[in-house]
């Protein structure tokens, strides 16, 4: 785990969001981070699927910190909007929301995101959601 | 209550993270649909306010259930996708997510969305959200 | 004409893309800025409608305009992005355009827009096109 | 050049805005296509770039053609929504637009486009707008 993990990491932490919704910060790299969320009837929309603002939750967490990994020492990052397209039912043990910078400014970064569902056959994951966002870069008060 | 707000609420109580993050059916009118979410520490993001994820999912669920009230008899109503523009952090002791349908044909809604943060003084509520979202009319099998 | 709408109108008459679509500079009040389209068969899709490009782009000008109205004194205004839903075919003798600020801060300006769609027949103007929109303010160079 | 390219062609040639913007459908395949916009002073903003709706314009037709090359046989395409972000001034000699789907249903497409800019000193092509798009299959009447 190298400075750049364990700073997310501690943000990660502070989000109690994250707690809440059963979320695991599983994957950081320069300009990409990883958050896995298990299936929990306790996120469910009226079907029984995970709920759009779960998936959106883990995603946007994602994104966020994937910007932050291209940003202005020091800085922080907040949301200054996303759009998401749901592809399909939120079926799944567990979804993957991947975050990964496109292009990273002084100001504003713009960041992808994507969440893929796992079954527990083991076939292969499906892309349930995918995001387009503005990422904010901001100094510390 | 009438038979719309029945409809509504019943499917609102079958969304596990409306319980999760202790979101209330505020209200529901032809073409409107408001709820309430008091803050808690356990919806926020890294510097302690309300996590975009948490906000995106009560104004969500108020824009889906906005849609349902003018969907086809029968019907039920799945996110297509949704664009949320955060304006201000999410700071108050309550925020009262409103869905308004703009226009609903026979397959598809567009709805839009507001998020009010309400403080414990008393001022004018400030919107921190705003949504635009598309909503599909689907036919429960 | 005040010094705001001749300002705008400066910038506006600079763009070349305005003059190409037959657009027009309408109004200008602080925070709401409309411009107008005729209809031309230069402008269609594949069905003879107006193409949402062209739909979006006077729209976008507006949205641009009006966080202009609200911005630093001597900035410029660039388009960080933008979303459009369509909610009908741009079937019309002529379009407005409307945008206007819902809030502006220091860096950014979250605006929305509408097209209203105008038939001869003096019928009451239909929404085609809702806009949601983030305009970034710039020092000129 | 194949019946899906001819198609296709028939239906780019039948959008008047194309024309009149100088675009060229450049490629198609399964499932993507491209189109080609030259520069052109008659499509720039207020600072001699090419304008955001004229961008926009393109990539839209891109992706629609994109979601048509999966489309049910027979149908026609038309722009639900779309969202785009601009991550750099669209400077160059030639753009290219291009729209690739993502995931095909019955009723709907989602689609992603990306915009390259070329400039005459051939440097590597820079993104310059990320789109993220709802396409509607219907039925001619």
């Amino acid at each position: 785990m190298n400075d750049l993990h364990e700073r997310i990491a501690a943000s990660f932490n502070a989000q109690g969001l994250m707690t809440t919704l059963g979320a695991r910060l599983a994957h950081v790299q320069d300009g990409e981070v990883r958050i896995e969320l298990p299936f929990d009837a306790r996120l469910s929309q009226q079907h029984g699927y995970v709920h759009a603002g779960a998936i959106t939750s883990v995603v946007d967490s994602a994104c966020g910190y994937a910007a932050l990994t291209r940003g202005p020492e020091g800085c922080d990052v907040v949301t200054a909007e996303f759009k998401t397209n749901f592809l399909r039912p939120a079926i799944g043990q567990r979804f993957v929301a991947v975050g990964r910078v496109v292009n990273a400014g002084r100001q504003l970064a713009v960041v992808t995101g994507e969440v893929l569902a796992h079954t527990a056959n083991g076939a292969e994951p499906k892309v349930v959601a995918l995001m387009q966002a503005t990422m904010v870069y901001v100094q510390p008060r």
